[in-house]
Protein backbone atom coordinates (compact mmCIF):
# COMPACT_ATOMS: atom_id res chain seq x y z
CA UNK A 1 0.00 0.00 0.00
CA UNK A 2 1.57 2.96 -0.92
CA UNK A 3 1.44 6.38 1.55
CA UNK A 4 -0.78 8.90 0.91
CA UNK A 5 0.59 12.05 -0.80
CA UNK A 6 1.91 14.54 0.97
CA UNK A 7 0.34 18.50 0.23
CA UNK A 8 3.40 19.39 -1.90
CA UNK A 9 2.97 16.07 -4.06
CA UNK A 10 -0.74 16.23 -3.89
CA UNK A 11 -0.39 20.00 -5.68
CA UNK A 12 2.26 19.19 -7.47
CA UNK A 13 0.45 15.93 -9.14
CA UNK A 14 -2.72 17.69 -9.62
CA UNK A 15 -1.24 20.55 -11.64
CA UNK A 16 0.44 18.28 -13.44
CA UNK A 17 -2.16 15.62 -14.33
CA UNK A 18 -5.05 18.59 -14.91
CA UNK A 19 -2.60 20.95 -17.16
CA UNK A 20 -0.78 18.29 -19.06
CA UNK A 21 -4.14 16.53 -20.05
CA UNK A 22 -5.76 19.70 -21.08
CA UNK A 23 -2.52 20.62 -22.90
CA UNK A 24 -2.76 16.93 -24.56
CA UNK A 25 -6.47 17.38 -25.68
CA UNK A 26 -5.92 20.58 -26.66
CA UNK A 27 -2.84 19.91 -29.27
CA UNK A 28 -5.17 16.48 -30.09
CA UNK A 29 -7.96 18.56 -31.02
CA UNK A 30 -6.35 20.96 -33.08
CA UNK A 31 -4.13 18.68 -34.89
CA UNK A 32 -7.25 16.74 -35.88
CA UNK A 33 -9.47 19.92 -37.02
CA UNK A 34 -6.53 21.00 -38.88
CA UNK A 35 -4.40 18.13 -40.33
CA UNK A 36 -6.81 15.05 -39.49
CA UNK A 37 -4.12 13.47 -37.88
CA UNK A 38 -4.30 12.33 -34.52
CA UNK A 39 -0.92 12.90 -31.59
CA UNK A 40 -0.18 9.38 -32.36
CA UNK A 41 -0.14 9.73 -35.84
CA UNK A 42 2.49 12.98 -35.14
CA UNK A 43 4.40 10.97 -32.71
CA UNK A 44 5.11 8.21 -35.02
CA UNK A 45 5.93 10.15 -38.13
CA UNK A 46 7.92 12.88 -35.87
CA UNK A 47 9.67 9.54 -35.12
CA UNK A 48 10.09 8.09 -38.11
CA UNK A 49 11.29 11.14 -39.78
CA UNK A 50 14.15 11.79 -37.66
CA UNK A 51 15.67 8.16 -37.80
CA UNK A 52 18.46 6.96 -40.97
CA UNK A 53 16.13 6.08 -43.73
CA UNK A 54 13.19 7.00 -41.96
CA UNK A 55 12.50 3.28 -41.13
CA UNK A 56 12.59 1.52 -37.66
CA UNK A 57 12.11 -1.86 -36.51
CA UNK A 58 8.12 -2.91 -35.01
CA UNK A 59 9.60 -3.52 -31.92
CA UNK A 60 12.09 -0.54 -31.67
CA UNK A 61 9.24 1.91 -32.91
CA UNK A 62 6.88 0.38 -29.56
CA UNK A 63 9.83 1.11 -27.41
CA UNK A 64 10.20 4.63 -28.56
CA UNK A 65 6.46 5.86 -27.86
CA UNK A 66 5.47 3.30 -25.04
CA UNK A 67 3.47 1.62 -26.90
CA UNK A 68 2.21 -2.22 -26.28
CA UNK A 69 2.88 -4.23 -29.55
CA UNK A 70 -1.34 -4.83 -30.33
CA UNK A 71 -1.60 -0.88 -29.66
CA UNK A 72 1.41 -0.46 -32.43
CA UNK A 73 0.14 -2.80 -34.92
CA UNK A 74 -3.77 -1.09 -34.56
CA UNK A 75 -2.04 2.51 -34.85
CA UNK A 76 0.29 1.09 -37.59
CA UNK A 77 -1.98 -0.58 -39.99
CA UNK A 78 -4.40 2.63 -39.97
CA UNK A 79 -1.30 4.74 -41.06
CA UNK A 80 -0.65 2.44 -43.77
CA UNK A 81 -4.29 2.50 -44.74
CA UNK A 82 -4.19 6.63 -45.09
CA UNK A 83 -0.47 6.50 -47.14
CA UNK A 84 1.60 8.07 -44.11
CA UNK A 85 3.55 4.67 -43.50
CA UNK A 86 4.34 1.44 -45.31
CA UNK A 87 5.30 -2.07 -43.39
CA UNK A 88 8.57 -3.98 -45.06
CA UNK A 89 11.01 -6.95 -43.91
CA UNK A 90 13.78 -6.30 -41.84
CA UNK A 91 16.72 -6.24 -44.43
CA UNK A 92 19.04 -8.23 -41.71
CA UNK A 93 16.96 -10.67 -41.12
CA UNK A 94 14.18 -10.80 -43.37
CA UNK A 95 11.88 -11.70 -40.18
CA UNK A 96 10.90 -8.86 -38.25
CA UNK A 97 9.30 -6.20 -39.91
CA UNK A 98 9.48 -2.20 -40.00
CA UNK A 99 7.75 0.83 -40.27
CA UNK A 100 8.74 3.18 -43.20
CA UNK A 101 7.62 6.88 -43.39
CA UNK A 102 6.11 7.59 -46.98
CA UNK A 103 6.93 10.43 -49.09
CA UNK A 104 3.48 11.61 -48.01
CA UNK A 105 3.49 10.88 -44.47
CA UNK A 106 6.90 13.08 -44.41
CA UNK A 107 4.77 15.78 -46.93
CA UNK A 108 1.79 15.37 -44.37
CA UNK A 109 4.72 15.91 -41.15
CA UNK A 110 6.06 19.17 -42.70
CA UNK A 111 2.54 20.62 -43.32
CA UNK A 112 1.18 20.10 -39.72
CA UNK A 113 4.24 20.87 -38.13
CA UNK A 114 3.93 24.63 -38.05
CA UNK A 115 0.79 25.26 -36.74
CA UNK A 116 1.51 22.60 -34.19
CA UNK A 117 4.50 24.42 -33.25
CA UNK A 118 2.33 27.68 -32.80
CA UNK A 119 0.49 25.97 -30.30
CA UNK A 120 3.20 24.45 -28.90
CA UNK A 121 4.48 27.87 -27.87
CA UNK A 122 1.86 30.20 -27.08
CA UNK A 123 0.14 26.95 -24.42
CA UNK A 124 3.53 25.95 -22.95
CA UNK A 125 7.31 26.58 -23.67
CA UNK A 126 6.69 30.51 -23.64
CA UNK A 127 5.17 30.22 -20.37
CA UNK A 128 8.63 29.15 -19.23
CA UNK A 129 12.37 30.87 -18.41
CA UNK A 130 15.41 29.55 -18.72
CA UNK A 131 15.83 27.43 -15.37
CA UNK A 132 12.21 26.22 -15.76
CA UNK A 133 13.03 25.14 -19.07
CA UNK A 134 15.86 22.76 -17.42
CA UNK A 135 14.30 21.59 -14.69
CA UNK A 136 11.57 20.10 -16.60
CA UNK A 137 14.05 18.86 -18.88
CA UNK A 138 15.47 17.11 -16.33
CA UNK A 139 12.42 16.01 -14.72
CA UNK A 140 10.67 14.02 -17.52
CA UNK A 141 13.80 13.06 -19.02
CA UNK A 142 14.55 11.26 -15.70
CA UNK A 143 11.30 9.55 -15.53
CA UNK A 144 10.48 8.44 -18.85
CA UNK A 145 14.16 6.40 -17.96
CA UNK A 146 12.43 4.95 -14.89
CA UNK A 147 9.04 4.36 -16.29
CA UNK B 1 4.47 32.01 -38.21
CA UNK B 2 6.10 31.29 -34.75
CA UNK B 3 9.81 30.87 -34.20
CA UNK B 4 11.50 27.78 -34.20
CA UNK B 5 12.73 26.33 -30.89
CA UNK B 6 15.81 26.85 -29.75
CA UNK B 7 17.71 23.70 -28.68
CA UNK B 8 16.63 24.24 -24.98
CA UNK B 9 12.93 24.85 -25.49
CA UNK B 10 12.93 21.57 -28.22
CA UNK B 11 14.82 19.00 -25.46
CA UNK B 12 12.65 20.41 -22.75
CA UNK B 13 9.69 20.02 -24.77
CA UNK B 14 10.24 17.05 -26.21
CA UNK B 15 10.80 15.44 -22.63
CA UNK B 16 8.09 16.65 -21.60
CA UNK B 17 5.25 15.64 -23.83
CA UNK B 18 6.79 12.30 -24.61
CA UNK B 19 7.61 11.51 -21.43
CA UNK B 20 3.91 12.69 -20.19
CA UNK B 21 1.99 11.11 -23.23
CA UNK B 22 3.75 7.98 -21.70
CA UNK B 23 2.80 8.09 -18.20
CA UNK B 24 -1.04 9.36 -19.31
CA UNK B 25 -0.45 5.67 -21.07
CA UNK B 26 0.25 3.72 -18.36
CA UNK B 27 -1.47 5.45 -16.19
CA UNK B 28 -4.73 4.78 -18.77
CA UNK B 29 -4.11 1.10 -19.18
CA UNK B 30 -3.79 0.38 -15.69
CA UNK B 31 -6.75 1.67 -14.74
CA UNK B 32 -8.91 0.09 -17.47
CA UNK B 33 -6.71 -3.41 -16.65
CA UNK B 34 -8.09 -3.24 -12.91
CA UNK B 35 -11.46 -1.35 -12.61
CA UNK B 36 -12.37 -0.84 -16.12
CA UNK B 37 -12.23 3.33 -15.63
CA UNK B 38 -10.97 5.28 -18.18
CA UNK B 39 -8.61 8.52 -16.89
CA UNK B 40 -11.57 10.59 -17.94
CA UNK B 41 -14.12 8.67 -16.14
CA UNK B 42 -11.54 8.71 -12.90
CA UNK B 43 -10.93 12.89 -13.13
CA UNK B 44 -14.61 13.17 -13.66
CA UNK B 45 -15.41 11.66 -10.04
CA UNK B 46 -12.22 12.92 -8.60
CA UNK B 47 -13.72 16.48 -9.14
CA UNK B 48 -16.79 15.56 -8.18
CA UNK B 49 -15.53 13.72 -4.99
CA UNK B 50 -14.56 17.45 -4.03
CA UNK B 51 -17.38 20.01 -4.34
CA UNK B 52 -20.29 20.47 -2.06
CA UNK B 53 -22.65 17.92 -2.31
CA UNK B 54 -20.89 15.74 -4.84
CA UNK B 55 -22.92 18.30 -7.66
CA UNK B 56 -21.71 20.83 -10.28
CA UNK B 57 -22.97 22.33 -13.29
CA UNK B 58 -22.45 20.83 -16.62
CA UNK B 59 -20.45 24.12 -17.72
CA UNK B 60 -18.48 24.55 -14.74
CA UNK B 61 -17.70 20.39 -14.87
CA UNK B 62 -16.42 21.45 -18.53
CA UNK B 63 -14.22 24.06 -17.64
CA UNK B 64 -12.60 21.99 -14.94
CA UNK B 65 -11.96 19.39 -16.94
CA UNK B 66 -10.94 21.45 -20.05
CA UNK B 67 -13.74 19.49 -22.29
CA UNK B 68 -16.04 21.05 -25.02
CA UNK B 69 -19.52 21.05 -24.43
CA UNK B 70 -20.09 18.21 -26.87
CA UNK B 71 -17.01 15.90 -25.07
CA UNK B 72 -18.55 15.97 -21.78
CA UNK B 73 -21.97 15.32 -22.99
CA UNK B 74 -20.50 11.71 -24.06
CA UNK B 75 -18.85 11.47 -21.38
CA UNK B 76 -21.39 11.94 -18.85
CA UNK B 77 -24.09 10.13 -20.70
CA UNK B 78 -21.61 7.36 -20.98
CA UNK B 79 -21.08 7.69 -17.47
CA UNK B 80 -24.63 7.70 -16.38
CA UNK B 81 -25.19 4.15 -17.67
CA UNK B 82 -22.73 2.75 -15.71
CA UNK B 83 -24.35 4.29 -12.66
CA UNK B 84 -21.44 6.52 -11.66
CA UNK B 85 -23.33 10.39 -11.97
CA UNK B 86 -26.64 11.13 -12.68
CA UNK B 87 -28.14 14.42 -14.12
CA UNK B 88 -30.59 16.74 -12.52
CA UNK B 89 -32.22 20.41 -13.03
CA UNK B 90 -30.01 23.05 -11.13
CA UNK B 91 -31.67 23.68 -8.22
CA UNK B 92 -31.22 27.87 -8.29
CA UNK B 93 -32.66 27.83 -11.81
CA UNK B 94 -34.51 24.88 -12.94
CA UNK B 95 -32.82 25.18 -16.36
CA UNK B 96 -29.24 24.21 -16.68
CA UNK B 97 -28.66 21.00 -15.93
CA UNK B 98 -25.52 19.33 -12.93
CA UNK B 99 -23.91 16.16 -12.79
CA UNK B 100 -24.23 14.70 -9.30
CA UNK B 101 -21.73 11.63 -8.47
CA UNK B 102 -23.90 8.55 -7.23
CA UNK B 103 -23.12 6.08 -3.97
CA UNK B 104 -21.63 3.98 -6.87
CA UNK B 105 -19.40 6.22 -8.71
CA UNK B 106 -18.17 7.28 -4.83
CA UNK B 107 -17.43 3.59 -4.16
CA UNK B 108 -15.80 3.05 -7.35
CA UNK B 109 -13.49 5.93 -6.93
CA UNK B 110 -11.97 5.11 -3.42
CA UNK B 111 -11.57 1.35 -4.46
CA UNK B 112 -9.55 2.55 -7.57
CA UNK B 113 -7.84 5.21 -5.76
CA UNK B 114 -4.88 3.11 -4.01
CA UNK B 115 -3.68 1.21 -6.81
CA UNK B 116 -3.92 4.44 -9.36
CA UNK B 117 -1.67 6.14 -6.44
CA UNK B 118 0.76 3.97 -6.26
CA UNK B 119 1.39 4.14 -9.77
CA UNK B 120 1.34 7.64 -9.64
CA UNK B 121 3.93 7.65 -6.73
CA UNK B 122 6.11 5.25 -8.61
CA UNK B 123 6.38 6.12 -11.88
CA UNK B 124 6.03 10.07 -10.66
CA UNK B 125 6.15 11.02 -7.66
CA UNK B 126 8.68 9.15 -5.83
CA UNK B 127 11.80 10.74 -8.67
CA UNK B 128 11.53 14.31 -7.81
CA UNK B 129 12.83 16.19 -5.23
CA UNK B 130 11.43 18.87 -3.24
CA UNK B 131 12.42 21.85 -5.33
CA UNK B 132 11.73 19.85 -8.49
CA UNK B 133 8.07 19.85 -7.16
CA UNK B 134 7.72 23.27 -6.41
CA UNK B 135 8.51 23.81 -10.02
CA UNK B 136 6.51 21.81 -11.24
CA UNK B 137 3.31 22.85 -9.40
CA UNK B 138 4.33 26.22 -10.24
CA UNK B 139 4.79 25.86 -14.02
CA UNK B 140 1.95 23.59 -14.75
CA UNK B 141 -0.48 25.76 -12.96
CA UNK B 142 0.75 29.24 -14.26
CA UNK B 143 -0.08 26.88 -18.12
CA UNK B 144 -3.69 25.62 -16.99
CA UNK B 145 -4.56 29.50 -16.12
CA UNK B 146 -3.01 30.76 -19.10
CA UNK B 147 -4.92 27.83 -20.97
Amino acid sequence: MAEPLTDAEQLCWRAFVESSWALHTRLEDELRATTGLSMSDYHVMVVLSEVPAHRLRMGELANRLVFSPSRLTYQINSMVKRGLVRKQSCPDDGRGQEAVLTDTGLAQLAAAAPAHLSTVRESFIDHLDAAELDVIARVFTKIRKAG
